[in-house]
């Protein structure tokens, strides 16, 4: 099986629960149960089993779904519990064989993704109070406890067998990277020296050892396990403020259509320049004034239907456009009715749908942030970067912003406008917005941006308010933004990869900001190291019975 | 010029103003004059010249040796210029072909000396009141503006053509890794597009925009330059808080014999096991109580001595032991004594010799927290490992503390102590205690051990206080031990490295933990891909007039 073939576009990241293969939603009493059952011929590609409830990115888009769709079709919900449908086998992590027959750019992709859905998952326990339970009932090894780890209690079978593990450092000469070792000292404050130990320990630890050590949580004999998992996540889901008696909204299947270079969305199109190595993603405002009852809108109310569409859209690029490497923003519309829709996510903030909406917009916008593409933004006559879409440009790594009209066009001369939204939903992983980390030699200035809310900035005024990186004119702006991209084009993408996630994100650090940076990192540099993935390294050898014979040159 | 030749061992770390090759130092009221006069043919090893002001590992530890000596010989000096011997040239940065001839822990250790060397420069400026100064004229380009931006100010020639500039990812592929990246953003907190532009324009900026950029701090005229330069570093060193009056301590050649596998210095000893991949590092306490006058004592001022010695050691080991991926560390002394020593460092603090060695030793512990090998602390009988040793202890990856005495030796059982060195003068780079950070979990616990300041420690109670990890008895010790060291041997180097990256430091990011996490990570994977040093990679490729052909898959 050559290598290539494990990531073939596409990749869809589109699911719905009916379609699931390898999970099980069951709804309880304001409790939901998803169980992990994979289906071990159903993987993403051939070459590979998923044995023991292993994952490749096809089990993680599922979970990543389900996720999701709690929030949103299920108001009722205020605990999940994750747990297996297997005996004394949880989850024993991403899948070596399918990780040994991957290209570097797709296990990092994959590894990204799935860090992605971690995250979405805290996200939903803290800001949703739709609280994550781990019930393990066997082995969770590598990236199994690592789920665990995402949860915000993990409960272990007290059985004398059933143990917490990440044997990635011992069995395979890699980290444990879809957050393991962050938060393992970052989120649960594990003891250094504890955590040392329990990384090179390749069966994990169990019992009252795992508990001490602040591994688990609790401890459960596991006759009981079942019964006081249901009774745990009853208790959490009744101290809930998830608003119990609302209805859901429906989140049907995200439409597109693929016709060649050119993908469209409801409000978003793509266009690939291939030569070019680039792609130009065009977001479209809203057609008319925002409804007056959002919850009968539903999954047609325009910010909920583009954050969807501009969320397959990353991640299909990401993941099935490898060598596109310059994604262009542009976006098209009317900026005043953004402005209106920005008003109503303000003023119904407390709706639990709007919040929900907001929260989604939140990690998409970090999505882009995280993604390992260079980032233009084009602020063109008839564009609407208004509010959130705002926050698209200051995503960026730089903008050009067009001055005054275009000779033969009668599109009005861009301009750019402030709402509350860019003062506070939407935060970068650093926690800060995107223009407190803009700004952070002129915090001030943040105050001052406050009082611009509402007005119209042309392109002087976007520059002098410093939200833009260049503003040419007609005359200069077709070559001034051709050579840039083309520049970019020329460029190493290893490392553009590595300045612009070293560049984007100053100020603090969160344990989300160290997973994606040092976690990630240090991951990337193993996996291209001849000790883990070389003929001869241990991820290649796993299984095998050989034994990998490492450089031991220490870097 | 095969790649091996570079890192032949071994590198020297011990340096001095009178052999210099690359520097000149003059002094002059109140300020020292740090003149870069690289000569292209001095470099470390053959293959390469070191043309317009270009820098290898030899012209760094120079740097860093002269860096070291205006601190303890200098009390009179509170401003430091660092500027270039020659015209139209600050400096170019690291050497290119040096780096192409270098093996990859060649690079990447080399990468890490330099960013110790900047991370000194900044600490001298803060915390020694040594201000440094940045006066360039001509082009500083890549690791020279590096060098510029650890200093607190940078003056730039207004001439039209002298221009700072990272050209490191559009000409080479690879990263500004000596902090740059860091520094730019966190440091000079320069807006993320206006860094994103100035990063991917191989010939820089100048003049105007620079300043504007925040990029320099003052545009002068070039027949000014030297004048106004002199002016500004002595109104800073007026102002400067540096003792003028005191006399320095002149620091000899540290006085070390290599023999064999073992290393011995005054105050250290270093085994080499080269089978087992380990060396054991064994710290001597003093011999008597402190000193009554410790400026007449001066180098052989216990502290400062053994300070010495481990900063020497650390080094050598680094560069000159690559396969030795275990540092098993060891005391042998007298608790009550360094209890003594401790006790004088406190009492002593705003004695500004005392507050160098208290600084000298945060900076040598540093070095030991970010080396990419593993640490094993052995607390047996007869050991000292008391408060500033103690952090030692928990600098360390997992400690052993041996229970009781062992059988035939009168050497009395082990134990521990800490002082009020381990609860603030020492902190990480994370900005925390080693205690603060080891115990994220319950920081109550912390001003707990205050309660067991000068308390004897034994293995039982050390347990308890959770400052060391296991305390086998003598029946298990050996077995134990030797099997702790060999697992460790027998992992992969890679794996370990970046694990102990990601557990050592927990809690806060600072600039430095950026700089040496995500940075360094970021560029350790760079230096891995073929785009960069690959056969055909650009850094390769460089001055050859061929073009590299880049791999374009985003990873």
């Amino acid at each position: 099986m050559a290598p290539e073939v494990l990531n073939t576009p596409p990749i869809d990241f589109r699911a719905s629960p009916d379609k699931y293969r390898h999970w099980k939603l069951a709804l309880e009493n304001g409790v939901a149960y998803l169980t992990m059952d994979v289906n071990e011929d159903a993987g993403l590609r051939p070459g590979y089993k998923l044995k023991l409830n292993s994952y490749d990115l096809g089990v993680d888009i599922e979970l990543a779904d389900a996720v999701q769709r709690l929030r949103f079709e299920h108001p009722e919900i205020g605990a999940v519990v994750i747990r297996s449908q297997r005996d004394r086998v949880f989850c024993s992590g991403a899948n070596i064989n399918m990780l040994g027959l991957s290209t570097h750019d797709h296990k990092v992709n994959f590894c990204k993704f799935t860090n992605e859905t971690r995250l979405a998952i805290e996200d939903a326990s803290v800001h949703s109070d739709q609280t994550y339970i781990c019930s393990i009932n066997g082995i969770a090894a590598g990236g199994g406890y690592e789920l665990a780890l995402a949860c915000e209690q993990i409960l272990l079978a007290d059985d004398g067998s059933s143990a917490v593990s990440l044997p990635e450092l011992p069995l395979l000469a890699v980290l444990p990277g879809t957050g393991g070792l962050t938060r393992l000292v970052d989120k649960r404050l594990v003891r250094r020296d504890h955590a040392d130990f329990f990384c090179t320990t390749a069966e994990g630890l169990r019992g009252k050892r795992a508990k001490e050590w602040r591994l688990v949580d609790r401890l459960i004999p596991p006759s009981k396990l079942g019964d006081e998992t249901k009774k745990i996540a009853a208790e959490i889901a009744t101290k809930s403020k998830r608003p119990k008696d609302a209805k859901g909204i429906a989140l049907p299947t995200v439409e597109r259509t693929i016709d060649g270079d050119t993908i469209r969305y409801g409000h978003l199109t793509v266009e690939i320049d291939r030569e070019g190595r680039s792609a130009k993603i065009l977001v479209k405002g809203p057609a008319s004034a925002p409804p007056s009852d959002i919850h009968a809108a539903g999954a047609a109310f325009w910010p909920l239907a583009l954050a969807r569409d501009l969320d397959d859209a990353i991640m299909h690029l990401r993941l099935n456009e490898t060598e596109i490497g310059t994604w262009v923003l542009t976006s098209q519309g009317d900026g005043a009715l953004i402005e209106a829709y920005d008003a109503v996510l303000a003023r119904e903030a407390s709706d639990w749908l709007v919040q929900e909406i907001v929260l989604y917009w939140k990690r998409t916008l970090k999505r882009l942030d995280v993604s390992s593409r260079s980032l233009i933004a084009l602020v063109e006559p008839g564009s609407c970067f208004t509010g959130t879409l705002l926050e698209i440009v200051l995503a960026s790594d730089r903008s050009y912003m067009l001055d005054g009209t275009v000779e033969g066009s009668n599109a009005p001369a861009a301009t750019l406008r402030l709402t509350p939204m860019n003062f506070g939903p939407y935060p970068m992983g650093n926690g800060l917005t995107r223009l407190a980390t803009r700004f952070l030699s002129d915090p001030k200035h943040v105050d001052e941006l406050k009082n611009e809310i509402g007005e119209t900035l042309d392109a002087e005024a976007a520059d002098e308010a410093g939200l833009v990186t260049f503003t040419p004119d007609d005359i200069d702006w077709e070559d001034e933004v051709r050579l840039a991209v083309e520049e970019r084009a020329g460029f190493s993408p290893d490392g553009l990869i590595g300045m612009e996630a070293n560049l984007r994100f100053a100020g603090p650090e969160t344990m989300e900001t160290k997973i994606f940076a040092r976690l990630s990192a240090w991951q990337n540099w193993i996996f291209q190291r001849p000790n883990a993935t070389g003929p001869e390294g241990a991820l290649k050898l796993y299984g095998t019975g050989k034994q990998s014979k490492y450089d031991r040159k220490r870097a």
